[in-house]
């Protein structure tokens, strides 16, 4: 039996799709703000679908955590407040608390029911939400960024695609309130869609970006389960004259073990991206 | 319509697959060594598809053929004779005749078929077969090599996947008569698979080549048409201290304009590769 995204219109239009075979759905509900699924799948344990858009899978979430997280938490000479917009499932709080610099991460998720089906289903990726570093909200993340000035050292939109419930997320508004929100050199860094196949959000999400940001660049990681297997992440700078390549090279090496997918050698390879990329965010 | 890759038992064993969605089949020929299709896509332009695993469509070719080529070609400081195993379509050839420094490149094809359906099919793709630097030849790969030592300065291995009719491209046995055909300081450079989801076939591949070569490395594109979307590639140099940063800048710079996915940021770049694939083929 083949899980297939084609019951959503965003994967639709691009005219291909993902599938994933799966023994059996654990778990449906429509909560307040979407369709939640879980599946047991053959090859890649459990599986978690949104609004009919594959969001993770066991096996390779890492994938898509470690590289949210880890490029603007190593960049950022010392991230001791972290705050992430959604991220539910708790996998990039679980990174981003690996970093012992980090004091506080204040993780504002709208669907506490993702929440609660992560904790149930997805322990692994889960595992650090009790953590007494972690502020986990269940509020709106706009208004909370709106509320918080000068606060934060790294802000992480981890939101799902921006049409729907999180469509108000790539607007310039959101983008100037997120830098307000930011301190003094800190570091943006937003999910934003595959080259390949969603060229107009991208030039959408870029321009909007650069409307309230000094400078922002686009660095990208493989998600296998994700449309087209290429994803991107937009890094934006509080201040113009950031410098990335000064990234916290010892903190890096040392956590290099426990991570299966970011390495030092990605720090600059993963901002290498093919020219049609670069053309369309120009 | 979909079509949907699931008809192909190296697929099926993944537990994912590709779909892509199709208005018409233009064209199906068992060939006396594969089934060949030629279908219309919505979104992609043409699609080939051979033993029911998604070869290219018109609109991401570019992924795959600029990098298998171009990686070799400009780490070699003089390219001048480059072999091509397999390649049929014709778009490795058109990516090594664009460097000029390359006075012969060989294609050997087993499958006259595939030659056919791309000139008709896909013609920018084919568009460099009849160039007269070309020497297009329909014949078995490996008996071309055994006959040709100390030949070439860049020999690319455009392969199917290696089970069925390719399988013997993956044996430490082509790769010491791959390693013969390169002159002195060559470079090889063969299709690898998915990191993600074939690392049985890339252990084999990777440890087959170090039976034969003295370094190899791992580079990768993004292929959204391959499973998974990330695709590996083998780069083997004939000698142990061979410098790949040593690369031809000037004139890659002078080529970027026509290319739509290599620049030289890449060429660091597609070598970082995640930390599971490298241990993969440590």
């Amino acid at each position: 039996m083949w899980y297939n995204e084609d019951q959503d219109e965003h994967i639709i239009s691009i005219g291909a799709r993902t599938s994933i075979r799966v023994t059996k759905k654990l778990y449906e509900k429509q909560s307040n703000f979407q369709k939640i699924e879980i599946y047991q799948t053959d090859a890649f344990g459990k599986m978690m679908v949104l609004d009919n858009c594959i969001m993770l899978t066991d096996a390779n979430e890492f994938a898509y955590h470690e590289m949210i997280a880890h490029v603007p938490l190593f960049a950022h000479p010392n991230p001791e407040r972290v705050l992430i917009i959604g991220g539910g499932d708790g996998g990039t709080a679980r990174e981003v608390l690996r970093h012992p610099q980090v004091k506080e991460c204040v993780m504002v998720e709208i669907d506490e029911e993702v929440v609660n089906v992560s904790r149930e289903y997805f322990p692994a990726i889960a595992a650090e939400l009790d953590n007494p570093r972690l502020d986990l909200r269940i509020e709106d993340g706009m208004a909370y960024i709106r509320n918080n000035e000068n606060a934060f050292d790294v802000i992480l939109i981890d939101s799902t695609d921006p049409v729907g419930i999180a469509e108000n997320l790539i607007t310039v508004k959101f983008y100037e309130e997120t830098h307000r929100s930011l301190k003094k050199g800190g570091i943006m860094v937003a999910q934003a869609e595959s080259p390949f196949y969603f060229a107009d959000i991208q030039r959408k999400l870029f321009q909007n970006i650069k409307g309230a940001f000094p400078a922002v660049s686009m660095y990208l990681s493989q998600i296998p389960f994700y449309p087209s297997g290429t994803w991107s992440f937009a890094f934006a700078t509080q201040e113009a004259g950031f410098d990335r390549t000064n990234y916290r090279v010892a903190d890096l090496k040392a956590m290099e073990h426990q991570l299966q997918y970011f390495n030092e050698a990605l720090f600059t390879g993963c901002f290498a991206i093919p020219t049609f990329a670069k053309k369309m965010i120009e």
